[in-house]
């Protein structure tokens, strides 16, 4: 079973993730969690370039997040879940829908099929939306803001509408989760959803 | 005008470049002379990566290509024509389906995609094949070989065959030239059929 967690920074996926492979692996499975971009020796001189360059130009920026979620499909994501693991990913191509397929004006279609030729058609099984604000998440952050993070806030409205229209039109993949609430209350309601799942694929 | 120069390895190439930029300088004509992959700082740093990367997936390859592909012809290629420049470079999208597409059993047309995605749709006006026997060209190359060269002779016969290929599959752009033949014979056959080109392109 392969589960990808989406929104914008500060909504807390990185928490949710631990906690459910922590719950996940308590239950007796085997858990691989990762993420993109930047997982790996080439994912992070990757996603070196990608933050810390210059102004690159948008479709540049699109190829290099591609072929970053080429590699980590090929080498990370497929040998997990061909070994059986569950697999949880921070990000997936529902980011790069949202961050370049709309926030850089290029086609959400063109994005996303690109990212299915870069992982030979890897789609997840369930996606959990992590949606917030992105005032209330911009508060949560941590550190030095990063090139995407420093973008103005009507980029990430723009980016969180793309989410939600995501989930929209994928409603048999996508779950929405108010990320608004506190940690505990997420991830009651995250167990719940994908014990579901997990029933719902065994019958 | 663009014209790319294609073929493998010790064809040379990059010796023509230099003989018909110096000769259309003379006649008055602004002249960029350019190369895939790797041109550019950002291009520097990918070239470093699929070069001495260890054993990277194929699509991360062509995607890596491509993603340099995009930033030389939006900072580089673009700009020059633009000016008004003729734009003279060593390699691009031919290369990509004949060493990805083919050699690395990726498909022609999907390579091909690819790279028109990446660069908007720009097409050369004129490409020029050096053609010559893989076993000739490896005689003529110097210094260490990088993990293409180091590629079987089968290789390089495959790809060969995928350069004739697309020669014919595209006679209206492609010119195939004899590279077996001396320096100054090939550069009087280039200068003609670039001036020919040119004249007919006025016309």
């Amino acid at each position: 079973m392969f589960i990808t967690f989406e929104g914008g920074d500060g909504a807390g996926k990185s928490t949710q993730i631990a906690r459910l492979a922590a719950h996940l692996r308590e239950a007796g499975h085997e858990v691989e969690t990762t993420f993109e971009p930047g997982e790996g020796e080439l994912g992070k001189e990757l996603r070196r370039l990608i933050q810390h360059s210059g102004d690159i130009d948008a479709r540049t920026e699109a190829l290099l997040y591609a072929a970053d979620r080429a590699e980590h499909v090929a080498r990370v994501v497929r040998p997990a879940l061909e070994r059986g693991a569950i697999v949880l990913c921070d990000r997936y191509l529902d980011s790069s829908v949202a961050y370049q397929g709309a926030g850089r004006d290029l086609g959400t279609e063109e994005i996303r099929d690109l990212s299915i030729w870069a992982t030979h058609g890897l789609m997840p099984d369930l996606t959990l939306l992590f949606d917030i604000d992105p005032e209330l998440a911009a508060t949560r952050r941590t550190g030095e803001p990063d090139r995407l993070e420093r973008e103005p806030l009507a980029f990430h409205t723009q980016v969180r509408e793309n989410f939600v229209a995501a989930a929209h039109a994928y409603p048999e993949r996508f779950v929405i989760i108010d990320a608004a609430r506190t940690p505990d209350e997420i991830s009651a309601d995250v167990q719940r959803i994908v014990g579901e799942r997990m029933t719902g694929a065994q019958s």
